[in-house]
């Protein structure tokens, strides 16, 4: 124990946060479902370390304005630099390249869990974050791409999003190529440019069209003032790109014939079209459409991608304690990335695959159940009345324990009423109380927590006293295991 | 793509390895049967985050020797410096601290996940690696660390270790610092050379009795030549610290009656004597003996243990290729820490707890296992013999999907010998395929690999060649899911 000068301030690093016992469970039970319907598709797991070499692992994060900045990084004894991973495709594209003899292929792959980003952090946004990640490698065809989108509707439903409440958008990078390529944006000297405008169609959900021209053009000024420089389109060109957004027709097939007849002009775009059209058919025929939909609007905002993308949104709201309405819209997405194995080896990679935001997802859901109820979850809580009997009440929860029931005995020092106390916080379902003249005769007493306190709250609504002593009872001590069953079985 | 001039070589960083499809499913099996016995025994989850502020982290590593070494840190944006977790039990110290109003005392919790320790990597010895520790903090009597050592055993059961394939094994550190006050190296002042005499015991399985003797003494050299000075006790009080470990009797009761008669010359052996005889009893009372050994010889390395300390050890032997026998000793141990918390706060807060290796245990329990059989538990592959017909393909899958059975369509551009070579890659127990004979005729045909396999093997012994197709079924294509099922349950 330190002097009280010396101590020091317990506190958790800015933006990382503690998890605690309710949290981890809802993680622990919506992982395995997500890992449940991966794997039913074929998907097997991996999981590589949380450092990559810096140089494998790339800067691709979806903000490039801060070009260093990102990553944690930090240089080895050897003198090379390291990087926490801040997704978990860029590693997968080091994986394959180190292990491509040996790999099947195509190859089918999904990992989880932490990934880190060297941010500022803010409400809801950490520096530590969970991802449930699935890609194939290897499949050149957009059949793939299509698995992906129908893959990603089945897992929503599989962590309880209703049919109806999300919709999968798919898009192809192509259409918006092949408009840049007839604008004049192509070619290696634009790349900037093209990523302005990738990133300002990616905000048309939070900035509007109007808000999109204008960083398409000159420049857009946020409320702060501040100005963001834009891609520099003329309005005709603008307008062209705009146009995209208003291909959306009623249905998959529609929309991409409606995508083919207006961006025909580019052999890009036109493979664009036809590859949307692929995917609309083969999503239709296995009874995805409505699920999977054809979104123009969808670009995701990196770098890499070059054919479709897609997008998993829920389209449900719910409405806080002020009763304003929340919407959730994006819980996760990806697209082909046909360059980044190809970083690492001279051969063609294709691969394909979506991140899933573990947390945003969870608490979508966790609005969508609304408060939970307060279920008394803990353990048995087997109370200590004398402390050189304690071997007593060891014995009486490795019986409970052995019939698999939770159970635990109080090993702290204080009295009944703190332990009573103590049981509460646990959210014990009940006690096992044994004091000197229950041991004589060879009993026990077991008090039902949660009738005890519905049965105080009568007793308290009715503003009266009573000598009886609610859900209590004195039972025989070899049949405790059984009457503990009867008292989880009458609250169950 | 890069050009083969730009390639950067696809690697992990040094000590950092990628773990596949298998080992997750065998350490999540392992976590799931921790977890379950943790929750059995009233322990609720925590998970903190992998960094924290290295202030807070203290340095509790087992080698002092590398005072600034051992741990990962980088400095944050604001200057202060963050470390990644070496252990899970400092990050609870400072949890504890930080929430310590709003928790329930006695706080039991557990934690799963990854610790890092930068040191020299190995051979099995990795620089992130996987702990699972379970803890009590704010009781302070030592039925907890009775309860913790019956914990233990009941964890490794769970797992798989069958009983007298193991030992928990549980000492007093008070014991030692007993004996220690008692030849004058008390006070704060001789702190350094306690640790050494500590270390130095630690070292008994690998050094024997005597390397231990040099290093409390002058000093070791050891076979490379090189000297590590000793604790520099003389001769007669060498002895008496070695006494110790020849106080071990037949019976858990008999052994802290020896201890309690030849270490009672000082209050604190005296205490550690009967803290010892109170877990013996409970242990026994418990039906524990024999599988929780009170055993003098276990010390454990860290320095802030200040009571009962105690390790898990498998005692079974078993054979590698060369018939050599491989002992894998210690899986886990841990003991009781009543000052690491108190590093943050003025309040005392007494704590013990464990840490299992995951790695470690799960490396014993595959070698106690044996080789695995190779099984079938990969996906069942559709085949596609018509690219043109993939909607087809795919609309198999789903319906084997919707029966809850694993499949996937091939999405390679390979042709059906590929196709086949890939299917025994993914350890598919069957193949579905359906060329335009047999779509023509609304059949499919099913393969059963694992049939085909032994079918092919016998033929290969027998030297001769048949002309019947073994394992091959033609069936109704609206029989899929059940013939598929049928060949699934022959397998199983």
């Amino acid at each position: 124990m330190a002097s009280r000068s010396d101590l020091i301030a317990p506190r958790s690093p800015r933006g990382f946060a503690d998890r605690g016992a309710a949290e981890l469970k809802a993680v622990r039970e919506m992982a395995e479902a997500i890992r449940a319907t991966y794997e039913l598709w074929g998907f097997e797991g991996l999981e590589t370390p949380v450092f990559e070499y810096t140089d494998a692992l790339g800067k691709f994060l979806p903000d490039q304005d801060r070009p260093n900045a990102g990553v944690f990084s930090l240089q080895d004894d050897d003198q090379q630099w390291m990087s926490l991973r801040y997704d978990l495709t860029a590693p997968l594209a080091r994986f394959v390249a180190e292990n491509f003899q040996r790999l099947p292929k195509p190859y089918r792959s999904y990992r989880f869990g932490p990934v880190f980003r060297n941010e500022k952090p803010g409400p809801g946004r950490f520096r530590q974050f969970l991802q449930f990640d699935a890609d194939i490698v290897g499949a050149p065809n957009v059949t793939a791409d299509a698995e992906m989108c129908m893959m990603m509707a089945d897992t929503l439903e599989a962590v309880g999003v209703k049919r109806g409440d999300y919709v999968i958008k798919v898009n192809n990078r192509k259409i918006l190529d092949g408009v840049m390529e007839a604008i004049g944006l192509g070619g290696e000297e634009n790349a900037g440019r093209r990523l302005t405008v990738l990133r300002a169609i990616d905000k048309l959900d939070r900035l509007g069209p109007d808000g999109v021209r204008a960083l398409l053009g000159a420049g857009r000024k946020d409320e702060s003032g501040d100005f963001t420089k834009g891609a520099g389109l003329d309005e005709a060109a603008a307008s062209r790109v705009l146009s995209i957004l208003e291909a959306k027709r009623g249905s998959n097939e529609e929309t991409a014939a409606a995508l083919a007849e207006a961006f025909a002009e580019t052999a890009t775009g036109r493979e664009g079209a036809e590859e949307l059209a692929t995917i609309a058919k083969l999503v239709d025929a296995a009874g995805y459409s409505g699920r999977v939909s054809v979104d123009p609007a969808v670009v995701r905002g990196l770098e890499y991608y070059t054919g479709p993308v897609y997008e998993a949104e829920l389209t449900f709201t719910v409405h806080d304690d002020e009763d304003r309405p929340i919407q959730f819209g994006s819980v996760g997405g990806g697209g082909r990335y046909d360059g980044l194995v190809g970083r690492f080896m001279a051969e063609n990679v294709p691969a394909t695959g979506f991140s899933i935001g573990v947390s945003r997802l969870l608490a979508a859901l966790s609005a969508l159940k609304g408060e939970e109820e307060t279920r008394a979850d803990g353990p048995v809580v087997v109370l200590v009345m004398d402390r050189d009997r304690i071997g007593d009440s060891m014995a009486q929860a490795k019986r409970l324990r052995d019939a698999g029931i939770t159970a635990e005995v109080y090993l702290g020092g204080s009295g009944m009423k703190a332990q009573m106390k103590y049981a509460d916080r646990r959210r014990s379902p009940c006690v096992v109380i044994q004091g000197s003249d229950e041991r004589e005769k060879g009993e026990v007493t077991l008090k039902d927590l949660v009738a005890g306190a519905a049965a105080a709250k009568a007793i308290a609504d009715r503003a009266e006293w009573t000598e009886s002593r609610p859900a209590q009872v004195t039972v025989a001590e070899d049949r405790l295991v059984e009457e503990v069953k009867a008292i989880l079985a009458r609250q169950a």
